[in-house]
């Protein structure tokens, strides 16, 4: 079925999947997938996007140094606040298994944008990453329909510098997200979401019922 | 065929629809996209999203009102930028149909985030409108795939403040976006975009083949 899976169903059970195979990735595979990507919006249509796609051990072990960096402190933290949350707590067992084998995990896709992000219109930082995570959800989509495994994190780009340094990007070009990809030792299901009743309000914060019922 | 469209097909085929006619949007239709919304992912699951739908005239006109202000900045300048960009200039005519139409536009779709920015972590802002993107991209695939109209736009919160009152929303909760939604005027169809092979690099910056080649 792959990217022909229906899209209620890709949606309904994409997952991060964070317990990834070291068997290799195809590589016609991968770029399908980024090309779906692209095909999400960018503000003003500029596509202002660049996409890293690593395999090299010497990168991967450099992001996993930064990755285990960040990690010790927040997910001691997230242990802690987490304490008696079973479901939470088997997540972050799942981040923490990814950081432990990083080195194995067949490809690093790191979706990156080009250009200045606009700080004196408070709505900037939301443009600005509002051209890149659209493209990154139908690639976490694509994934999830050609059954590859996939997961978001920043938490290996938390030192920007040290971050652009290992991938050598310009100046200009700022890495967003870090997506390991592989094929998954677990399964995609369905997950567990709150009611939509719950998050929608009708005209207003506060009103619960649809104006016409 | 509605939501069971290919995962392939919707995204090859959305794109961002701005003429629409004045029809109601059924409700219940509009939060089976929400609910698919919800289904993308949220840094550490906390699915801290919420989503005001607004068909209220009053409330519109005032969103109107500001999207007009910016408009009148941002389109001035993006008319001047794109002199000579024919498929750039017939987007611009898009969006001015939108402004000049904006209270006909049957339903408003704004998805918020509650909660902090970690703005001390420099990926803290991508951590954060990437708890909300994700979202918006799963809502667009799905207005596309049962055939509504839709298109993503920040300008009519260039302000905040004004936008946070006229929407009554407590000081915790940051509206993200401003997704116009109703039945197209126009068809949804292919787009173009750059070749996968443009943006993709191997391992590090400049890259262009893939190491194994």
């Amino acid at each position: 079925m792959g990217l022909d899976m229906p899209l209620r169903e890709a949606m309904e059970s994409q997952r991060a999947i964070r317990r990834l195979k070291a068997d290799p990735v195809d590589n016609e595979l991968l770029l399908r997938c980024i090309e779906l990507a692209l095909k999400a919006p960018t503000g003003s249509n500029a596509q202002n996007w660049e996409w890293i796609v690593v395999r090299d051990p010497e990168v991967k072990a450099k992001l996993a140094k930064y990755y285990r960096q960040s990690w010790r402190i927040y997910g001691g933290l997230g242990r802690r606040r987490m304490r008696g949350h079973d479901k939470m707590l088997r997540n972050i067992d799942a981040v923490q298994w990814q950081v432990d084998h990083f080195e194995e995990i067949p490809v690093l896709v790191i979706p990156c944008l080009r250009g200045p992000r606009l700080t004196f219109f408070p709505m900037g930082a939301s443009s600005h990453f509002g051209s890149i995570y659209p493209a990154i959800q139908n690639f976490l989509l694509a994934c999830r329909a050609e059954g590859l495994g996939a997961a978001l994190t920043t938490l290996p780009l938390w030192s920007t510098t040290q971050a652009r340094r290992a991938l050598g990007l310009p100046f200009g070009v700022q890495p967003c997200a870090v997506i390991p990809v592989g094929w998954p030792k677990g399964r995609y299901g369905p997950t567990s979401r709150k009611p939509v009743e719950k998050v929608v309000h009708y005209d207003r914060w506060g009103t619960k019922t649809p104006p016409s019922a």
